[in-house]
């Protein structure tokens, strides 16, 4: 009556040829949130869709986006905020709800908590996130192109600046266009990067740009994320410098990051923010989480949150 | 740990390990509603996504929403109106859109129709629904906590009354906490219950509170239920008494259920309302479901709806 | 092409029973689009939920609905915009979002390009689709009836004019009916059918109606499509007409369309538009695709798109 799904395994039994498919996949999580005033309940739960398949010369395709990135879309020709891509031996095209190339190589420090990233500290929302220039939220018309050989990855991407669809929705502005590329060296253990992104707001007669240095390492049970970050003469952010550190110790993972930026215009001049966490691994996709942070601003108190994530 | 898809036949295949996985299930209903003045069509198709996983020490969890919960979230930490749970030898934590402690246990009346609660009387709006005090609309910030030994069923239910993001989309009243707890028990076909329920509006100066008796019996192929419930001096409600009876003769089931509130506001004195219907199984997943409501407000006209409804 | 969940091999483990199921298939595009002043990034991806199953006495009921037509519901007796069935030997009864009679016999012409009729021309918005008078948009609260019988095939589609919930969304005028007829015959690689529309809009005190007669031939490898419409003295078109050609060389299919419009209003007189596009077949789901389109009227400029679709 109910269901149907059928397993990878059954699935072998579809011949040999390469056959589209949509695949399921979800996440969960469940807890409290304490936002230096009062403790909240927070739960969520979402499910993804993996979209593949294999053009007869052998290009891989798909798409992927959660329940959480269907929208009412206003305009037809923008979907949800999912993603599309192409791939073959020339690299992967990827087009959709992109993030910079800076990001896409990089990633963020060490999230702490049950809640990652979408819990910020009280007064100036800092998260483990890296403060990257462009594309730090969502987009629908960006693309974005990646190319791995041996040990180099590189990344470009660009949206087209005409905000198509997404000036109503208020997250698009439109005539700025944004443009980033990066590069990552892989020798061992270690990582290390190298990122530019180009903010052109024409409608605000803006040009900034950021430059970012960034490097990973992994000591053993431990892994070491840092970067260095340089924006230009009209940005807010003048420079932004984080680190974190993960150490597994059994089914125990403890990290930390902290972060400090410091901004263009007088009167504010750096703000300085920390998160501290654990995970425990309960295994079969649970993770008991709680974490803590807080920034520097004046009358800032710390935020924290403890409960549990799934993966299914 | 990702992906899934997976048939219950298929799943025997994989090891005898439980792997967290995505289940779909789906209903659908189309027919006709009279609203006392005009019959229109409706129809209505949804699908159920049901996580599941566990822990290496055998601890349960789990997620489930619909489509039609999936909603333009404003406030990243809340999801869907979906519930996620964490369940073992302790009991079962649920978070999110749960129902009061009482619901939880008792339920509804017998519904009629194939819209079933969808829809209500002319005037008064009335239907199988129990007036629960709280949590009987949506909401994404509860926790309830359910417990079963033998033949008792425990339960308790609250939200944290910070109204997280819920306010913006006006489904939560912010500095509006509400609690309750339940219990029943069970002795062959009979099944009794008292639950009690506090909505504490501070914000609106009330205190209210109301407490429900309930009763289920099985006489054969037919299914009674009944409770009655007394509220606080603050309430809008007195007191309501229901009953429902449902009896089946083959593929065919008759159903019928009778409300009466007491409201303590002067003016308004009372209000009766009752529905009749009945169902015929058609096999397969599918049911032909016919029913007729009223209420006894002054110029109320019948209601009615016919159609089919469909489990998949 | 399309499939997957289930492979039918596997479902042949699952007993012989017809077992109610919901199973997935999407389709994802990505490209550029020329609005005639720019070119723009647009990439879409979707899910196809179809769900089905049968009664005991063999008749075949099901749904579908896709991940771009949940919406924020407001009026829980209607749901998505997806459709309801219920089939058997009498025919097929459609509810919810669905086409006119004419439109669900004949379909509309030949589209071009990765977009097909998400794009438009740039001044009068014209596309492959067919001007039907009525259901050309969303609607959530239509009935189909649907039967073939050998050659024949008829269609009978209504909606109640009650606008259900949709008034608040704006997608439908209360006080509008709306009813059509279409009937259809084929003899070997040739159709032709004959469809009427009526729109009573008692609001706006109008009763309009449109005739269409409608062929469709396939000669070899190319298939050609032309209609006729010709409307009543209440409505906004006068007459209509278009043909196009779509011819398949190897993987490669060029395609055509032009449409022409008389208006009864004064002032404007007529507008004529076309397309022109190429599909490239990559096989395994993925289609190269490219179109430009254009309409006469003063100062417009042609629009073009070019795109990869995909299938899953």
């Amino acid at each position: 009556m109910k269901k149907l799904l059928i397993a990878s395994t059954a699935l072998v039994m579809v011949a040999g040829a390469a056959a589209a498919e949509v695949k399921l996949s979800g996440d969960a999580r469940m807890g409290a949130v304490y936002d230096s005033e009062d403790w909240n309940f927070s739960s969520r739960a979402r499910v993804q869709f993996t979209l593949s398949g294999t053009t007869d010369s052998g290009l891989e395709f798909g798409a992927k986006f959660r329940t959480s990135d269907i929208r009412n879309a206003e305009d037809p020709r923008n979907g949800n905020r999912g993603t599309v891509f192409l791939s073959g031996a020339f690299g992967k095209i990827t087009m959709g709800d992109i993030a910079s190339a800076s990001e896409e190589l990089f990633g963020d420090l060490a999230d702490v908590g049950y809640l990652g990233d979408d819990q910020g500290t009280a007064k100036f929302g800092g998260t483990n996130a890296i403060p990257y220039l462009t594309l730090d939220n969502e987009t629908t018309s960006g693309l974005m192109y990646t190319y791995s050989a041996g040990a180099f990855s590189v990344a470009a991407a660009m949206t087209d600046g005409h905000g198509y669809g997404s000036v109503a929705a208020g997250t698009f502005e439109a005539d700025t266009q944004s443009y980033s590329v990066a590069a990552a060296y892989t020798f061992g253990n270690y990582t290390v990067g190298l990122g530019h992104e180009i903010l052109d707001r024409d409608g605000a007669g803006l040009d900034m740009s950021q430059t970012e240095l960034a490097g990973m390492a992994k000591f053993g049970n431990t892994d070491v994320k840092g970067y260095y970050a340089i924006g230009g003469d009209e940005n807010p952010v003048d420079d932004a410098i984080g680190l974190s550190v993960a150490s597994a110790f059994g089914a125990t993972t403890v990290k930390g990051y902290v972060q400090k930026v410091d901004f263009v215009a007088a009167g504010v001049d750096s703000v300085t923010w920390y998160g501290l966490g654990a995970d425990y691994d309960l295994g079969g996709g649970a993770i008991l989480a709680a974490g803590i942070q807080d920034d520097d601003v004046d009358g800032s108190d710390p935020v924290a949150n403890m409960g549990v994530k799934f993966k299914f």
